[in-house]
Parts: structure tokens; sequence; C-alpha cells
């Protein structure tokens, strides 16, 4: 394991579990959800913002952050905690996922993947071994393995495909220098089929990674067969390792794979949604634009004491939404953050308190609002 | 005078008067300047932050508000202060000018203007008692009165025209009923001619009106046709009645205003030039963009106390920039706001202190940076 970098559980409720993780830049409870901060920016937030809202941590993209400003410009200023002024624990993605999502003439090898950035078109190389070294200019506390991701209907020759190259890339990857106190995690594929899962699960736990990923999930697959693969893959993974479910998803998923077992989340889910006005709520969500605010003097989510709802009433939100102010992006993001951190801390407290069944029941519980 | 406002001068400089307005919602410093919320929103920024820039009152554009979300709803929501959680003085223009800048198939008469929303482009009517009773509605605690305004290189029997019209206008909105405690302001054209406008001062200065605007400025005449009205103009105005130029400008503008003694500015200059990348700094501005910005570590402007430049190095500020990233347009007008807020903050000093000259030679005096 990394120097610096250590994971400890001091409660457990089921499978669900409870503890902390401490980097050199500070300490995660768990489970722990990292706000998505693409470019170096949790969109419209301040750090205060983010960090009130709840997260104790959050992940910048390195396919974006290595095509602009570039790793070395980052590195120069401090590493990106430092240069977005959060001064406080980050990941750092691999930037496999963004190359195959939203780059152009995408190659894909065992020796790494090359692209055409989606901005100008430049050709670059992505090998496993650069990954590893771009993140740790851009000096996160916590680096991802590139890995090959396939869509959620790939077919199973693909997937087993994708599970070979990822491990070949695994183990380069471990080798790689990293800055002083950079944890690093791998990351587990195998789609909706639980033989391959476990069978990749054994591959990469047998690495001394720092912590183990699911990924290949929320990727276009049923949401029946991510819950089956919460389910019956997160208990196998090692219990003393932080386990991290990437991009995924919403409250109802989150609390499905907590209750399973996995500490860590990312999402773009409550940032993207917010500036399409859409707010999450207990038991649900709303959309701002909705007809029905248009004279509700009621704050966005009535009892919720983030600084949206204990500041602003919906009337006026809608009149921003509506008029496309700048503001209102900020707001209903800070709200939306605000509803993923409360869902952590309060997940956080009920398996303390062994009432983590009772909790999620209740989050979930559909309400007039 | 009404009820519940008063403007008392405590210390002159010259012609420069350095004072406070006492509204029912709160105490204004002068000279001073007022942001621009126009749809119910200084761009991207919280009432907190538009507070701590050191404004006290900001301006809301009626013709904005009255075509979305309405002057209704805004007064179910108990006021403009109210519905954007501002609770703090604030100024709303007529109208008059929006509707001449903005709306199309415009129609002058001395019954009023009619025109088409550039919204929807529905046929609204706004006579001057109409504009008056809106921004009764909007509950602002000073409200200003319809007045003609002609662009900066009318002819002069066109600029005697709009005179003369916004006298008979004048008379006829000093009668309108309006809510306890707000203040009515007169506002004074006659373009660049002293002769016009030493004469409609003395129409506009001979009514009960709280204030006295001038307005008609900036709007497309020569710089020191505007400054020469400033000196001949401004010491006229009644002394005892706060005196307000609209629409105006740069710091420079606003120096030479103060010299002449101007007590209150309004404009989008600070807040709309930041979205545009445009950081007022003493001496001049600087483009955020600029390549020489790339890796610099500096505090968008040395010394200064803002949250934007006591918090993020330059290179990130530019990074955001290059990125459009939502942040960036919070962070700049911060900065030139604080600003336009230590410029007014700065010039009271001064003027207590006997040296608003040397204030101003200071400010304006261009340095590296």
């Amino acid at each position: 394991m990394t120097d610096g970098f250590t994971f400890r559980i001091d409660a457990r409720d089921g499978h669900a579990r409870k503890g902390e993780i401490i980097t050199p830049r500070g300490t995660i409870p768990t489970p722990a959800f990292m706000p998505v901060g693409t470019r170096a920016s949790v969109k419209a937030l301040s750090p205060d913002e983010i960090f009130q809202s709840g997260a104790s941590i959050l992940l910048g993209n390195t396919y974006h952050l290595m095509l602009r400003p570039g790793e070395e410009l980052i590195a120069k200023a401090g590493g990106l905690a430092r240069f977005m002024a959060w001064h406080k624990p980050t990941l750092t993605d691999s930037g496999g996922f963004q190359v195959f999502s939203l780059s152009d003439r995408v190659k894909i090898t065992d020796d790494g993947v090359v692209f055409a950035s989606h901005i100008d078109g430049s050709r670059i190389e992505l090998s496993p071994e650069r990954a590893v070294q771009v993140q740790g200019r851009l000096g996160s506390d916590i680096a991802m393995i590139l890995d090959e991701c396939p869509p959620g209907d790939a077919p199973r020759k693909d997937v087993e495909n994708a599970m070979r190259r990822t491990t070949l890339w695994a183990r380069r990857q471990i080798t790689v220098e990293r800055p002083a106190g950079q944890a690093l995690f791998g990351i587990v594929q195998g789609s909706i089929h639980e033989d391959l899962r476990r069978v990749h699960l054994a591959e990469i736990a047998a690495l001394p990674f720092d912590g183990i990923a699911l990924g290949g999930l929320s990727v276009g697959e049923p949401i029946e067969d991510m819950y089956r693969i919460f389910h019956d893959i997160a208990p196998l993974m090692p219990a003393e390792r932080p386990r991290y479910v990437m991009g995924v998803g919403t409250p109802a998923d989150l609390l499905e794979a907590i209750e399973n077992g996995i500490d860590m989340f990312d999402c773009v889910m409550p940032t993207r949604n917010a500036r399409n006005g859409q707010v999450f709520v207990k038991g649900g969500k709303l959309n701002i634009k909705q007809a029905r605010f248009l004279n509700d003097p009621s704050p966005l989510e009535p009892g919720c004491q983030c600084p949206t709802c204990t500041t602003y009433e919906r009337r006026y939100l809608r009149h921003l939404f509506m008029s496309r102010e700048l503001l209102i992006h900020r707001l209903l993001t800070i709200h939306n953050l605000h509803h993923y951190g409360s869902l952590m801390a309060g997940a956080r407290t009920a398996i303390a308190n062994g009432q983590f069944a009772e909790f999620k029941k209740s989050w979930l519980t559909p309400r007039d609002i």
C-alpha cells in the first residue's frame, strides 16, 4: 500500500461499511460522494461551496486536464488541488473513459490508446504508463489505472478482451513511479457477467492497488443488471481496501451500492442535471421550470438546510431559470450536491447505528413536494 | 420629500460631497455605485457577494422585470429586494431607456410609449403614470420618472422636444401615489447643450423630487462633452438632494463626476465587461485571456483584497476563461464590483480628508501590472 494512504472501517451494518480514507491532503469519511470537477472546476461553484455541501474529495478528469491547460501547467501550479484553490483531496480518473466517449478516431491496441483531441483534432497517445505519469503531474491524492471500458451492450467476447487488456495494463501500471503519497486504484471490468467480473476481480485484487473500483457500470446496461453486479460482486471485493463504483449514479443507485459494501462514488448527475433545472429531493426529483412553481414561496425542498433552500423561494429560482440567469446553475448545483452530501452523511450515521435499511427506505419513499 | 427618505452631507472637498442616503431598507453611504441587477440578479453573484463588494444599493430594470416575471409576481413576493433575497435598498429605473434600446416598433407620444416586447413581440403601453405604478409594485426604495432620452447625436430640436415631454411627464408623475417610503427622482435631459441642460434642470428641480438625475449621458456623445456637462451642470443641481448620473461609466468617468458633486452611479460596465474577461485594475484594465497570464501565479490585481484576488491565481482564472467555465463570470464580476466599491469607499475617505484630487490622480495613474 502507498505510504501516507490509510483506510479504516469503524462500523458495519450488513455489507454496508462506514470508515475513513486518510490521505496526505485530508481525511475522507466514507461512504463518500465525489463531485466532478471536469476542467478543474465544479461548474459554477467555489471551493467553499463544494466543501459545505459535505464533499471531502472531488474528481478531476485527466482527459480534459491533459488537453487544457495541460498537466505541466497544473504541475507548475502545485497540482490540481492547489491550482483550483480546493486544497483538499482529489481523485483523477485515467482519461480512458473520455477518450472512448468524446474523442475521434480512437485506436486501441495493447500498447495503449491513440486518439484525436475533441478540441483541435491533434493526435494524442495515451499509454497505460503515460496515464499514471500524467496523473502524477496532476498530483491527485488518488490516481486510477487506464482501463478499457466496453459499452453496456458489448458482446461477451469484447468484454473478455477488454478484461485481458485491462489486466495487462494494470500489471504495467502498478510499477510506474508516482509522487509520494499518491495512491493508485485498480479497476474491475466484466460488464454484467458475474463470472467474468469474478475472474477479473481476482486478477486486479491480486495486485497491490490501494483500492479497487468497479468500472463499466451505468454505461447503457439495464439497471437490474447493475444492481445484480453490486449484489454479487461488491461483497467479494477485498474488505480492507476502499471500494469504488465509477460514474454512478442516482441516490437509489448509491444506496443500493452502499448496502452491498461500496465506499466511494462519483457522478456528474447532481451537477449536470442542476444545469437543466432538475433538482433532487428526498423520494424523487422535480424540475424548477414547472409552471406550478410560478408563484410558489416555498424553498426548493422544504426542510433542506442547504444555502439555496434557506435563502431563496421557488418562484425566484424559477424566474432565474426561465430568464437563463447564470446564478441559477450555481444555486441548483449547491442544492443537488448538498442532497448527495446529506445522503452520504445520513448513510454513515445509519450504518453506525445499525439502521441502514430503514435509512435507505426512508430516503427513497416518495412524498408530496 | 418622501417620508422615511433622508439625505445628508457630512463632508465636502471642493464640489465633491460625502454623505448618506437613508431609506427604510437601509443606509447608502455616498458617493455610491449601484451594481445592475437587470432581471432581479446581478449576473452570477449571490446577495452576500454583492454586499461584500461594497455595494449598499442595487439597480433593477423595470423594463425587464415588467416583462418577466412581471411586477405583480414581484409584488406578491414582497417586492424586488425580498424577491431576490437582497433585503437592502434598491433603485428601479423607469423602463424608458430599455424601451428605446431593446424593443421594437416603439411609438412615443405625449401620452407615453407603446412598444413591442423583445421577448414575444406583444404590444405594451407604458405611460408616465404606469411607469411609477409599476415601480410601486416592484417596491424599490427609489423610483425614477419615465423620461425621453434622445441619442447622443440627436439634433437640438429633438433634444428640446424630449425635454418638453420629459417635463410634461414629470409633472404628471410627481402626483402619482407611491408606496410608503418610496422616493422618486426626477431626470434632467438636454444632451450636451449646457443652455438646454440649465433650462431643464430648473424645470425638474422645481418639482419636489427626492433626488435629481442627469440622464442622456454616455449615449454616444464624445467623452469631453460628457465631462463638460459634469463640470458645468452638476454644481448647479440642488445641493440638498442626491445627485445621480445614470448609466455611467468607467472609473475615470465616476471620479470626474464625483469631483463635480455627483453622489450616485449605476453602470453595467463592471459586470458586463467581467463576462468578456475584462478586469478593472487601478490605472487601467487587463483582459484575463491574454497569453502572458498562461503561467502567471499572481493574483488578478496584486494588493487587491477581494475574494477572487485573495484566493485564485491568474493562470487558473485564465484557464477557466479559456475553458468557458461558468465560475469565471462570477470570479471576475466579484473583482470588478469590488474595484468599483473600493473606488467609492476611497472617494468617501478622500473627501472626508480633503484629499480628493490626490486620490483621483493616484487611482488613475497607470502602473505596470
